[in-house]
């Protein structure tokens, strides 16, 4: 089993999100689809926005690194306009679907949104649209994700992260192994598979 | 050809100056050495140390990932009493060494007292027990390495570096094409080849 900790605004994410399903089912691996909040974090180190953002250089070198990344893994890749973008409610939508089957898919529709169709995915005509795409329960998932325990569930989601030392996304947990980053996934899984 | 931009300083490119050599024999591509220093890149972004140490929650895991990766590359590692450690000398040194045959060498022992000796590598004591060892001409080394020429071209080396947009180490360049990180060192070496 492996934790996949990871956050709809996050571009690395994007590649883990299109990836890990596949990869892990090669190692034999299950995931366990951990949604989380990335502002709260960097707010703790001080930032306002993405270091992506804030620091202009690996800004400028991450969008390059993301169309070779792309082009690497055969995904499709477009700059979003707004980076980061806000992703509270789907977000609220994946914790209530991440023990669901219906999860990956969804995951990716809505990484695909922001990664590109360069969609504002923090909006209810965004997520409706892709959860009835999936044939889901619209009105249900959004009544569910919107109620006042999913929100705190969350919150407390993103503490966990944060008392465990998760400092960016995407990250892997192997057991008690911390692996930071779409570059390391295959690594993490690998420890995965050797430690079951 | 792919140029490789390194500091002996920096943990990740103690990974990369071990692997390199045989790796782009491997693809077929030359190395130039491009010695440069960190401290006034990070300088220019309002760091007075490394982000790993100004960063503890991403300090705490990149000795643990350096662990992994080093064990995953057969390397020896041991985290340095001190970090990041000064290495204008062996910096020095290294850009008098860029073209010379014995370039690979002595910055793959220079590495190894910082990150498998724990050694103080910025002393002349350090710097002349590695050229000894390879049968240099130690005092013609020193004496060529702190010249005003060398000092000043090592300055115009860093100044290109951040004028290029370098932001961290190691980093390559296959032609205009900006790899960071040693977990990019196969990719900028197969970009290199397909573009040679």
């Amino acid at each position: 089993m492996i934790e996949f900790w990871f956050e709809f605004g996050s571009n690395y994410s994007y590649l883990s999100v299109m990836r890990i399903g596949a990869l892990a089912a090669h190692h034999g691996v299950t995931v366990q689809w951990r949604p989380f909040l990335l502002a709260p974090i960097f707010k703790s180190f001080g930032w306002d926005s993405s270091p992506f953002v804030l620091q202009k250089e690996k800004g400028a070198y991450v969008w390059r690194d993301m169309e070779r990344r792309s082009a690497k893994y055969g995904l499709p890749w477009v700059r979003p306009s707004h980076f980061p973008r806000r992703a509270l409610l789907p977000m609220r939508v994946a914790l209530i679907g991440a023990d669901q089957p219906w999860m990956e898919a969804y995951c990716q529709r809505i990484m695909q949104m922001n990664f590109v169709h360069d969609r504002e995915v923090d909006s209810p005509e965004v997520v409706s649209e892709v959860l009835a795409a999936l044939n889901l329960p619209v009105a249900d998932i959004l009544a569910g994700a919107q109620s006042e325990a999913n929100k705190l569930a969350l919150r407390h989601a993103t503490e966990e992260a944060q008392a465990r030392g998760i400092f960016g996304a995407p990250t892997f947990f192997a057991g008690n192994e911390m692996f930071w980053g779409d570059d390391r996934l295959e690594d993490a899984l690998a420890w995965a598979a050797a430690s079951a």
